[in-house]
């Protein structure tokens, strides 16, 4: 069985890169929902039927045994009911973890004074990354940043745009300890936010998520022992306009195979 | 009955408030389809069927006498379907503009030798404003360039790295005689364009289809006598996440009393 992860779009193949660098012995099965994004400007109600439905079909049709939700939105519309109602009644040996929580211990664990939080619109307004840490870590003071231009740079080659971008975008963080780039995306920029804040520790989900899931994977050993070990790779996407194999292959660092997965409700 | 606006999202409320200005006495009724968007992803098929349903909505529930499709998208995929066969056999004696056929008249009755277009990837690949001006202008030689970051600078209030941007996507667009903003979120940057290309014509459809509405009302008479003249203005979206109000009121320019719409299959 495969470990599935699953993204909205193409940000997830950041992440999908490191899971691979991380952990290469298994086979890992990528779905990109490119079809439906971006999900951070859908109501969290369909971000979650949404979600639900490509989870469901990394279980059903890449025989999945553990999937991650790669993706910020999705994990904060869709986690809880996937893992206290979907799983239960369909695939209850199976597994789904997300990306907020385990962030958030790391966060945590620095213990860090002031941190500095960057996100999606709908990620910011959710409150759900203050509110997690507050619970870990209440002494630590959050502030959060909605920055919604560095998704759209990332996707469409603006690479050259982003250093101004970012370099307005963290002056109001001039004074925190951390910076948790709170979205598959950012990673992209890591170097750029490290040069804007060289005081500042990166907490960046490309190192948190690989280490959080070899260390899941150690603590269940069951769960371990049905994964299977060829070094497979899938890469699908529910819709595939040429530009999103560019994007691809940009986003991945290298070149893809990329196969068009269709989805019905 | 009023005057129908739709887009897939809310790129048409910059063209919906120079109609607005155009044509202040008659009711107005926008529909913005935020809950699928971006259309520029989606296949024709799927484009067309979204589009007929929101189109059907508002003659039905808006009881609008003529629609403008006031996205590139749309009117590439469904419009053609739209007035042979879904008007004729459920409200033949409604109209549905669209917005590429008034634009490429417009340049068409410019003379001019060089034209560049500038719009979304989809729309540049499928070629239809180069086919359309070659049919009315044989001679006329057209260059276009998909620039994909200006949708998002617009939506996102990323205008203070639009110069910079839209510096360098007109580079090889220098020595054109006419500009073609082929999409409708370009408008909010006309004056920039200009800048750029300061000896080019900025063709704009937020000009061009306000006065080729206005001469369509007068030689249509029968349509125009149908029209309520209220000043009324209704704006509905189909997705209402929070940012989006935001983003509306940006791109309107002005406080908007936004409505959600559920449309059924």
């Amino acid at each position: 069985m495969k470990i599935g992860i699953f993204d909205s779009g193409l940000g997830g193949l950041i992440m999908t890169k490191a899971l691979v660098l991380a952990l290469p012995e298994y086979d890992h099965a990528y779905l990109g929902d490119t079809a439906n994004l971006p999900y951070g400007a859908r109501s969290a109600e369909q971000v979650c039927e949404l979600t639900t439905r490509c989870v469901d079909w990394l279980f059903r049709e890449q025989d999945c045994a553990l999937v991650v939700i790669a993706c910020n939105t999705a994990t904060i519309a869709a986690l809880e009911y996937l893992q206290a109602e979907y799983l239960p009644a369909n695939f209850p040996e199976r597994c789904i973890v997300g990306i907020v929580a385990p962030t958030m211990e790391a966060v945590a664990s620095g213990g860090f004074a002031r941190v500095g939080l960057i996100a999606t619109e709908g990620t910011v307004k959710s409150g759900v990354y203050e509110r997690e840490l507050r619970k870990l870590s209440p002494d630590t003071s959050v502030t959060s940043l909605a920055t919604p231009l560095l998704v759209p740079l990332v996707e469409n080659g603006g690479d050259k745009y982003a250093p101004a971008v970012i370099a307005d975008y963290v002056e109001p963080l001039a004074d925190v300890d951390a910076l948790v780039l709170g979205c598959t995306h950012y990673p992209h920029y890591k170097k750029l936010f490290a040069q804007q804040l060289p005081k500042a520790t990166i907490i960046s989900q490309d190192e948190i998520i690989p280490a959080s899931l070899s260390a899941y994977l150690d603590q269940h050993k069951d769960l371990e022992a049905k994964l299977s070990r060829g070094g497979k790779r899938f890469f699908g996407i529910t819709d595939i306009a040429g530009s999103y194999l560019t994007q691809a292959e940009r986003i991945f660092g290298g070149k893809l195979d990329v196969a068009r997965v269709v989805i019905s409700a």
